[in-house]
């Protein structure tokens, strides 16, 4: 960093305090935090107030979040921290058109205990408008491009209100959601909605702070996924329509361009005018 | 930041998405923040398991927070963070002999609800053991030495226990803490403890910190002081035993020389065997 006026041996004070036993990963992160919040205080000058505001905004962060919710996550997300780490965890920076499934953020509304459903199920309930999709395809190993028997292929997405059922009481317990396993051609099945875009939630942190960066709060419409198979590396992705105005201006930065998908008129069905047929890659587990 | 491998464009986007409305200072911040959070994930190549770790040590630190306790300000103090802006905001890296009373941090220990003391009053009650000490000194103007009249002095200090009175059922509420006003010569004056050095409370996420880059969590003894006049900038600052063994190596890193103090013999006073002559120096607030 630039000259200062500072005390010049303030930060090494802090980070040498580190002791022995720390483990060498531990430090090391340690060592680039502090450096780098302690950059970022005196190059911009951060007065007590200012810093104060942060910690206030961080613990009410806290204080929102529970087992339904994260708000920190939301946070990150935000100031595209999560986006950031997960293109550095796959090391994806560049996918090539034929590539493993990309990654993208889980995001604050997973939920570990969503149940399984049978293929062909419906995931919609209760939701009076919307497009039903008929979403369909197969996991496959993406070096041999064989199908994947037995895989798990776990979904959520938002109702055409903008909330996830866990932040709405008027939704069914799971709507939205179900983990499927693939038959014997490696395929899953299922009807969804054609999502739809939704604002991240702003009664907290994540929605002042968009707020006083004035942007909007919206995502593009999108469905999440997490596919799994014994011997293969667990993928957390996230699928967006071609369609969708904020393609290009996620509020969370997480659209990537292999993950863009395009559902089609559907025929013949009286449960969905809508199609998506979507290959999941999976590339095997290193042991 | 060095070469990476990762989007060259990712960091932009996200701060290039701050619309016309955000304020200058606002967007400032943002995006050194924002910045410096990206290139500690970089250069780090933080993962997702790692980032989430941080979220739920964050998330943590604001569930334990509430009126009587600021965990993330705790989090923040071991990172040396408050000491840094404290210093920045007051620009007073290098103190001089004479000079205004320098600032130090707030810490987490502050009630803005304390009352006032007459002068002579004793702040201790109900503590069996530990040094009684006589304060006295006055408020003075640091340009023209003259004594303040009617200023404010509020301190506050820890039981031998290590604890502050909101942090303890056993103590009566506000002990060992108090405001008083200067007299017609500009003096306070009160019995309270000679301070003994503390550990930080470390049974939260600043704790669990300290743990993982093995430090001691003890601060030296200290004694917090506010000290207020109208017309002059009101003064946070913290005093600090020359005896203490952890004078060089302060857990959230607040000791600076001119705040060290020499508890000294006290002479015929049945109240307290110890005597600290403590002058606090305001500067006018400009109009």
């Amino acid at each position: 960093m630039a000259e200062h006026r500072f005390d010049p041996n303030f930060t090494d004070n802090v980070i040498n305090a580190m002791g022995p036993k720390t483990t060498p990963r531990f430090r090391q992160l340690m060592t680039g935090l502090i450096r780098h919040v302690h950059d970022f205080a005196r190059e911009n000058e951060v007065t007590v107030e200012e810093w104060m505001a942060g910690v206030q905004l961080m613990n009410w962060a806290g204080q929102m979040s529970n087992d339904k919710r994260n708000e920190g996550q939301l946070v990150c997300d935000v100031i595209g921290l999560e986006s950031l780490v997960d293109e550095i965890t796959f090391k994806l920076a560049e996918e090539a058109e034929d590539a493993p499934t990309a990654t993208a953020i889980l995001g604050p509304f997973f939920r570990a205990d969503t149940p399984y459903r049978q293929n062909g199920a419906n995931i919609v309930k209760d939701i009076p408008d919307g497009e039903m999709a008929f979403m369909h395809g197969r996991v496959i190993d993406f070096d041999t491009k064989k199908p994947l028997v037995g895989a798990t292929v776990e979904v959520w997405q938002a109702a055409t209100n903008g909330l996830y059922e866990q932040q709405d009481p008027n939704q069914e317990e799971f709507n939205l959601r179900g983990k499927f396993k693939t038959d014997e051609e490696g395929r899953y099945y299922f009807y969804c909605l054609r999502p739809t875009p939704y604002p991240v939630p702003d009664d907290g942190p994540a929605g002042k702070l968009l707020k006083l960066m004035d942007r909007h709060p919206f995502r593009p419409a999108h469905i999440h996924i997490i596919a799994t198979c014994d011997g293969y590396k667990p993928l957390t992705t996230q699928i967006f329509d071609r369609k969708d105005q904020y393609l290009t201006n996620d509020s969370v930065f997480a659209v990537k361009d292999s993950l863009i998908v395009d559902f089609v008129p559907r025929k013949d069905d009286p449960q969905a005018g809508l199609e998506l047929n979507y290959d999941v890659k999976l590339v095997e587990q290193p042991t």
